[in-house]
This record gives structure tokens, C-alpha cells and sequence, in this order.
């Protein structure tokens, strides 16, 4: 034999399976060996297309040779004069191209951020429960990632729940920070929880990333799915606030495009330059035909004040297709955190038995109860979840062992179909 | 005054002005300042659309949902397929999906590679002249650039070389392993050089990876620009060679597409593991519908075994648009390395005589004499060239001080005009 190349990146060497492999190739062993299609509400992309005038730009800019080629690191300047408009209206002051970066996807984003602000041994707080691509993502800067829990009510098994609910206990999260703290990750609307941080929440965050001298990350990918009057932004609070912020916004979650692979960071210009550095360095340039058609679509939202705009009926649409799972559960009586944002339902299923002798497979072994629950809904009942035990660190995961993650974003016929397997729980009940 | 956050990685804070961003704002005032269009044969963008397949199947695409949304992390099942199929035609030896990760843009394809394989400490070896973005891809993960500079020969300004007078010392490059190199990047064939490495030179770098374990990175973004009658690969040659390479193509560069942020990187299934672990936490998965786009224009390039073929169409164009440049050179009596790959031609302008009172701004101060030579061509005669010295180190930045690279990825109009521009030289030989 000759020699083989034995060294990787230690943090690699170390990853376990992934939540979304592990539930993914669940669900296809099981439509093969039953030769029955589950549904699917476990990753939150989409079951059907993005609107028509979003197709009818794409194939439009392809007849443009530039829109072929590299666009520029920053961005098309005809999206970031549309995002300029939008972002303007939005954080209730100035907002220019030079506020803006364009990014390859929300993730290369956040990525671009870390990478701008992060040095070897700084450390970076994150909420849990936390989006997953964070951790790696703050690591590969060398960075070390601080978890702070949200705390949910301690009955969150017997009722439906507020948002407010989970609640940060700011003692806590101040003592988590020191000299060695950059940046603090907030993330609202929540995923997985459907929480919408409290203008007031936002607030004492910021009071405290002043004092500490923190940057404030902003994710807001589901800035546009909000289900009550508002949503709070930390860029539109005290200039000291603002001054420290940096929005990420997505495009894909924006208008049912996840594929296109387009994010965005907006945040003042003096902050943006670094991100804007790193961004080029990771992936050079973000695509160009789709940035043009992100470009025209939210043309069409500046350009539309009427209540036909397209973020108005997007977000009834959701507040229908929420309302067809929530009647699901009520009638089971399964509780979950009403969802105030975002397009996740997260349901408590401490009530579900399932049978004692019930065998799971080895790799699930090491892994919390929600794990077990997701594996048993997906082979018994033909219903994928996400067990979100994956979005907290092992001492905190018992804070989500009883629970699942639902995805909306599919067609409302697809979750009435969800609803109907889901009945089949109530002899487990 | 509020307090204002002081902190970003001392990496990019260290960034001087990168060379696109310098010569493009150049040209840009001086089309401003004389009201004349320059002719910019600087970045390797193309001045031209892709073919009409790869538009065509773009607008397609957008019509199937699924082509809107996120593709799996490796890449589109099509697409694997049809890259299978190329490179089990170009390597000579059974090429499988498990071989292959689908990556935003080669650059990102590299960065994978890089983030995969190395520690903060490793090492890595890169030639010089070097493609910029190696550089900091490398540091950004912690790892070390080691610079071995190719050598011309000592008449380089004298009159046309070849390829092959640009000379590895072994002994040099054997000098600069040590047990913390990881890496050896080569790129072939080599931009801004034109040189493609000899079946003799890859086999004696093979050697030394083999003796010193080191993975092989084989950029080969050019692949299908070479101008002989093969082009010898890493992935070719003795198993010993090809288990410890991974070699990374373009789809930008093969069809003219460069704003779709497809590449890819192809080798041994447990070394793409570890690429494909870091490519997911980067930025998850590439665009769709340019994966589909170049699923079928490959079908397109599997399928035709003619002469009609347009890889080999698009050589002969490319023969043609050298042919045009270099006899406009010949014409001037300045000498350059024969092109023998990719799209660069890298002249010598020492016999250029700038009047030695011509006034250059201060940001080239400090800057190597190409620098000088590539901003005066700008103002001078309208016609834009990177100066090469910027893939060097500062020690080795006099190699490259007489030359300046041009971008024949042009209409061929175009590169006429460029021509008619550069006869104005003759009043400064």
C-alpha cells in the first residue's frame, strides 16, 4: 500500500452526524422499506416555487451578458439601491449602498461577519436554543462560541405558551461577558421557537453590548414573517444601539428562494468595510442573475403600498398555514410556543407514550429524548420533525428533550395531510 | 461622542489595497477625466455572454420548484452525473459522485480545501507568480504561506520565451518542506503565466509530496484552455500521486459564466469528505439553477465526440484571439511568454520608455515599477493590464517589475482595438 494522507482539520475529525442528515436519511429508509411517502416538515425549505415576477426576472437578466459574468464583491448596484430603499423604510432612517454588503446566502454572511471581527481565543455569545451553522461557523475564525439559555416557563408540557415566555435572565447573560467578548448573536424572529424579541429585550441587550463595547449580530432572515403589528430591530433603537449593529437579512427566506443562494448585511459603513473584506476573500463575488431578480422583486415590494404587497399576503398566507397545524395540536391537545414569527411550530410531546419496548437504532444511542421522539413519529406515524435538542449544548439539551420542530413553509394541502397522519397519535395519548 | 467598536481581525486590517480595486479605479478616472472608453483586457471576466445552451437551460430551470430551493450540500444529483462523466474521460480512470463536491465558485472550492486539511500552524507551499486569493484563503485558516518562486530565464525581456523556461529548483522547493507542511498548490495551466506544467514537472512535485506527505491542490480552473495537444494532470498519473490529489475546475471558466459562482473539486472520496464537511458550514450548498445550467451544457460537452465539440471550439477561438494580441506585440518588437494555457499574456515592456518626469500618485509609491507601468498605460494610451508583481511576495516582486498581464477573454473586436490603442507605444520604444 502507499502512503495515505492521514491529517485533517481537527474540527472536522470531531463533527458527529448532523441533525439534517440523520432525520433525512430516517425518513428515506422509511418510505423505502414502507413503500408509503412521509410528509415532511422538518428542514424549513420550501415545497413550492417563489412568485412569478421573481421566475419571470431571473430569465429575463440572463439576456444581459454582464448579469453572466462576476458581479461586484459588494453587490449589483441595482440590489443594493432596492435594499437601500427597503432598509430605509424599515430602520426608519438613512440607509445607502454603502451600509450594504451582498452575501452568498445569509450563512456566508453571518460567516463574513465572523470572519471580519473575529480573532483566535475572542469569544462570541449565542442564545441557546441557537441555529447550528453558527457554532461551526464562529469556530473556523478560531473564535470560542459563550452559550446563554432562554429560559421557557417550567410548564411548558401542559399549555400553550407566549413567546415572551422564553425569557432571557440578563444577571446571567451579563456574567457571560468580559474583555474577551466581540460579539452577541441574536436571532428574531426565533427559530426554532417563533419568538419575537420585545422591543424592550432588545433594548437591555444593547444596553448591555454598550457597555461591554459588543458587536450586536443581528439575524433577521425572517424579518418579514411576523404575526403581530410590529417587529423591533435593534437598527432602529438609540443611535448607540444602532451604530453597533449588524442586520443579516435573507433573500431566500424573503421570497421562497432558497436555491439562489443571496443574503445581505446592512449596517453602518465603518463595520461594513470588514465583512465586505472577508466576504471577498470566502467566495470572491455573490451570483449575479439572481442577485437582478432579488433586485426586481423587491422593486415591486418598494414600489407597492397597498395591502396587495407581496409581504402583506405572504405573511396571511403563513398565518393560515400556522392555523392549520395549531388546530391539529389543539384537537390533540399537544402544546407548543405560539408561533409570533418565523415559520416553525415547536409542539411538546411529553404526552405521547411511546411503547416501552419500542427498539431505536444504535446511533441514537448518546443522543437526547427528542431524538427518539422525531425517529418514532417519522417510522410509525410517516411524519418528519426536527428534534431541536441539536440547536443546545448537552447541559442544556433537557430543556428541549420533549419537544419537535414543525416547518409551515409547504403547501396548506401538504399540512392538512401532516394533520391527518397526526391524528394516528392520539392512541399514543 | 458614543463609544464606537475599535475591533476587527488584524488580518483584513492589515489589507493594503487589493490590485482590482486599484487598476479599476483607475481606468474608471481616467475615462472620466479624458471622456475616451478604455479597453480594459485587465480582469479575466469575459466581455461576451455564455452559449446559447447553458442561457437556455438556465431559464428552464427556474421552472421546476425544486431548482428554487437549496440543493444538498455536495451538489445536484444531475450535475454529479454529468462531472462523473467528464472526468472519467479526462483522468483516465473511473471518476464516481462520491468523488466530487460541487462548490460556489472554484475560489470557494479552494477555501474548502484549505479548511478541511489545515490547522492553525500547517503549512502550505504555493509558486510564485501566485493567484491572490490563495494567499489569503491559506491565512485565513491559521496556516502559514511558504513562496517558491518559478524562475525565467535571465532574457525573459530579451525576446519570446516558452513555458517550460519558467523553471522549478527541486532542490529549492525540497528546501521549503518541513513536518508541518500540509499542501502544495499548483496551478496549471497558469495564470497570469500561460505556462502548463509538464507531465515531468507534475511527476517530480508528485515525488516530493509522496517522500514529505503532502495533499496536492491542483488548480486547474483553465483545464480546457490549453493550446497544444494535451494537458498533462496530477489525477493522471501513478495511484501514489493521485490518492493525496484533489483537483479544482470552473465552471465559470469553461463556459463563460463567471457570475455563477459554480466549481468544483474532484479526487479520492475520503479526502472530499472533509472538503464537502467544510464547504457545508461555508455557505451550505451552491446556486441550483446553475447547477442545473451546467448539468446540461456537460451533457452537451459528454455527448458530442466531434470536432463540433465546444471545448475544442472554444480552443481554436481562443488560438485565434492570442493570435490577434501577439502579433500586435510582434508588431512593436515586445517580447512575451507563448502562451501554451488559460487566457493571460504576459508581455515584457522594459523597452517601454516612460518620460522620466511623468507624474504618478502617491498610493503607487512603494509599489513595484509595473505598477507604474500599468497606471501610465491606463492614462496613457486607454488600455488597461494588471501589473504581476501583485502575485508575488515583496522579495520576489522584481521577477515580475518589467512585465504587465493581458486578458484575452474578449471579443475579438475588442482585442483590435486594444491593438490600434497599443501602436501608440511606438513613440516611447
Amino acid at each position: 500500500m502507499a502512503p495515505r494522507i492521514a491529517f485533517h482539520n481537527n474540527y472536522f475529525k470531531a463533527a458527529s452526524k448532523d441533525v439534517w442528515s440523520l432525520i433525512n436519511e430516517t425518513a428515506a429508509a422509511a418510505e423505502k422499506e414502507t413503500g408509503k411517502k412521509v410528509v415532511n416538515l422538518g428542514q424549513g425549505f420550501f415545497s413550492y416555487s417563489p412568485p412569478d415576477f421573481v421566475i419571470n426576472a431571473g430569465k429575463q437578466a440572463f439576456d444581459i451578458p454582464s448579469n453572466n459574468q462576476y458581479a461586484p464583491a459588494r453587490g449589483k448596484p441595482q440590489l443594493l439601491k432596492q435594499l437601500s430603499t427597503f432598509y430605509t423604510n424599515k430602520f426608519q432612517r438613512p440607509v445607502i449602498p454603502d451600509n450594504i454588503l451582498v452575501t452568498t446566502g445569509a450563512n456566508e454572511g453571518m460567516l463574513a461577519v465572523f470572519f471580519g471581527f473575529l480573532n483566535p481565543g475572542d469569544e462570541v455569545i449565542v442564545f441557546e436554543p441557537f441555529f447550528d451553522q453558527y457554532i461551526s461557523n464562529i469556530e473556523l475564525t478560531g473564535a470560542k462560541v459563550v452559550y446563554v439559555p432562554l429560559h421557557p416557563p417550567k410548564d411548558i408540557d401542559e399549555r400553550n405558551i407566549e413567546g415572551s415566555e422564553w425569557k432571557i435572565d440578563y444577571q446571567e447573560l451579563e456574567s457571560k461577558m468580559n474583555s474577551k467578548t466581540r460579539i452577541i448573536v441574536v436571532n428574531s424572529p426565533l427559530n426554532p421557537v417563533g419568538k419575537i424579541f420585545s422591543t424592550e429585550e432588545l433594548t437591555r441587550i444593547g444596553e448591555l453590548a454598550i457597555k461591554h463595547d459588543l458587536l450586536i449580530l443581528s439575524d433577521e432572515v425572517y424579518e418579514n414573517l411576523y404575526y403581530g403589528d410590529s417587529f423591533p430591530r435593534f437598527a432602529t433603537l438609540a443611535p448607540e444601539i444602532h451604530e453597533r449593529t449588524l442586520t443579516v437579512g435573507s433573500a431566500g427566506k424573503a421570497f421562497c428562494c432558497t436555491g439562489y443562494r443571496i443574503g445581505w448585511v446592512v449596517g453602518p459603513s465603518d463595520l461594513i468595510q470588514y465583512a465586505l473584506a472577508a466576504h471577498t476573500r470566502i467566495c470572491f463575488s455573490s451570483p449575479s442573475v439572481m442577485q437582478m431578480q432579488i433586485a426586481q422583486a423587491l422593486e415591486e415590494v418598494n414600489n407597492d403600498k397597498t395591502s396587495n404587497n407581496y409581504m402583506i399576503q405572504n405573511r396571511e398566507a403563513y398565518k393560515k398555514k400556522f392555523s392549520i397545524l395549531c388546530k391539529g395540536f389543539d384537537e390533540l391537545g399537544l402544546p407548543y410556543t405560539k408561533p409570533e414569527g418565523a415559520y416553525y411550530l415547536l409542539v411538546s410531546f411529553k404526552k405521547v407514550k411511546i411503547p416501552e419496548d419500542y427498539v431505536f437504532p444504535e446511533e441514537l444511542q448518546g443522543r437526547a429524548n427528542d431524538f427518539k421522539l422525531a425517529y418514532w413519529l417519522i417510522r410509525e406515524l410517516g411524519v418528519v420533525a426536527i428534534p431541536p435538542s441539536e440547536f443546545y449544548t448537552k447541559e442544556n439539551q433537557h430543556i428541549a428533550e420533549t419537544l419537535l420542530r414543525f416547518a409551515v413553509c409547504k403547501d396548506d394541502a401538504y399540512l392538512e395531510e401532516a394533520v391527518e397522519k397526526l391524528r394516528g397519535l392520539k392512541k399514543y395519548l
